[in-house]
């Protein structure tokens, strides 16, 4: 798959000076030696390669949210959306950060739970309480 | 909205035994003295409001996550589905249970950066890395 | 709503004769005297109004399956997509045509439990069975 | 795929007496002698094992809705959802309890209307007609 | 996969007369000589083949946008549904309209950003400004 | 709606001076003298406020697709997404930008067909031909 022009993984060897810069910088930060497929795709687009690393960065760092909890999170929308790639990559980075087969399976629990209910919602048009305006 | 006699909310006063055996499990539980709407709409079905209640009592409870972080979970895949009700009632469920304004924001970073990767992996066709299958 | 001069309702006095002659049309078959505004609102684009029409009509119309069964299936998707207008005037629909609350709730826990199994299936990737290959 | 601890597929001979419990009932019941992918996947969380078979038990069997009509509300969505797995397994339950190729056609047919009227919907801001509150 | 008698490909040399005049046009329109796996799917069902090849003629041609600016938006569409085979064909189709590596990425870079956006609404809860109703 | 201390929206003379420079910076830009809801609301997050900004004006502004064509998907994809807030201030965005009624009613027209063929390709599920990989 992805073989055409605008969306060949580019490997480091056949990259730009701009598109290397990131790629060091990824691998500097994760400890790693090679950066994964998403990066070496969105490498076809410099900017967007750049900006979408600078945000993951910002967005995934410790805050008032741990970082295992923002990849559950993060996990959780991959599930939602169905993105397999998403799923596989935000798994095994949430693992690394700690996570147990018993969190995977209590986080997978309440998205199913949630994806349920966001649909009887739905269907029987229930109205927002007055509590929640 | 709601009208329809096959999804409209019944009030305690109107329910049957059944129902009100829910309701009295949810105000015990909860510690309130009134359900939310989405239970009202639900005892349309008396079954599947037994169902959902005894499921969600199960899931959300303390595990190898906190009832917190559970609660951020159901938010986001709620933002992600666009399901209003869910994200009202959820995101005060969520503040009962602790969450501050700056978990809520960051919550949601992390929720409108998954959703723009999930469909960056899409169109640009990235493949599962050897090391995620 | 909808004010903007692109997505304006086209009220019959107002319409062209090519979008009054499909007005006729839809208000001739279904035996009513006027029509909603989702076609008052495709009105602003006659020819998508008119392959709209004549699609639902053959789609939606007494074939292998019954139109109440379809009925069903058309908000079986609405509640998915999380679209109010749809379930609305598809649930008003599927009632004319003889659904009970029953049948509504049954096919909503349907609904639900999909939503629900989709999601598990995904978060842990499950593999298509040879059987079903 | 699937490899991960978190997500490994169970098989009967590894698993605990809990889940060999559900995996039984599921072969009793169906008259079967092995457990399709998705419940041996499901098996990593015994609890969520228990719940989703004994509540798609509950959904699915005969009511005012019957069993094949069920299906078809199930593939539905799973089409709209773009799940894989699950319009396989579902089309396949669906055959066995007498789908025929033109059912599946007209079934495929509402949803594809559905998921375009909806859309059509959203991006003309179609407001709900007062006999549909 | 799709070996199912309800979904199987439908080859040139079995096809009804019916189905081989839907495929005799597309060859002719498009000048090619064979048809896409898409089409030989629908031929299950020569309704919606029909239905579905006369609709795309009449929307995907020149009109105020133009050809490849359609095939953009089915591409963006496509990418936020996450449907592999949509995105595959419609930019294989943009490409042959003229569709550069650079439209692509800033394309992708919108309905990232888009998809983003969307859910940083939901999730604000924000409301239409005036100006907008 | 909204009224939550976590996505209260916040008027410039509430604004801390990092949220009033985003706000200066919109104003001055798009030549306007107030900000729209949305980013009354992001304020609540002045990181995601200015990471978001600075993100669409690189995104949205002219290259290789003009400013409109981008507006265009970006509500292509809003519509999808069943966004309503983002359908509404996207439009008025492009009517802005030069879309004649013509433009959003064969946008609209591609959107929906997109939709529906995503779905029939779902489930027929149809193999991705050779000439695509």
């Amino acid at each position: 798959m992805a073989a055409m022009p605008y969306a060949k993984p580019i490997e480091y060897a056949d990259a730009s000076p701009e598109v290397r810069a990131v790629y060091d910088d990824i691998m500097a930060v994760r400890k790693v030696d090679s950066v994964n497929n998403f990066w070496k795709s969105l490498a076809n687009d410099p900017a967007t390669l750049r900006r979408t690393w600078d945000s993951i960065q910002q967005i995934m760092s410790a805050g008032a949210l741990d970082p295992l909890v923002k990849e559950l999170i993060y996990v959780a929308v991959s599930v939602t959306n169905g993105c397999e790639y998403c799923i596989a990559s935000h798994t095994a980075a949430a693992a690394k950060k700690g996570m147990t087969p018993e969190m995977f399976s209590e986080m997978m629990a309440v998205v199913g739970m949630a994806n349920e209910t966001n649909r009887l919602v739905a269907g029987y048009r229930v109205e927002v309480d007055e509590a929640f305006r």
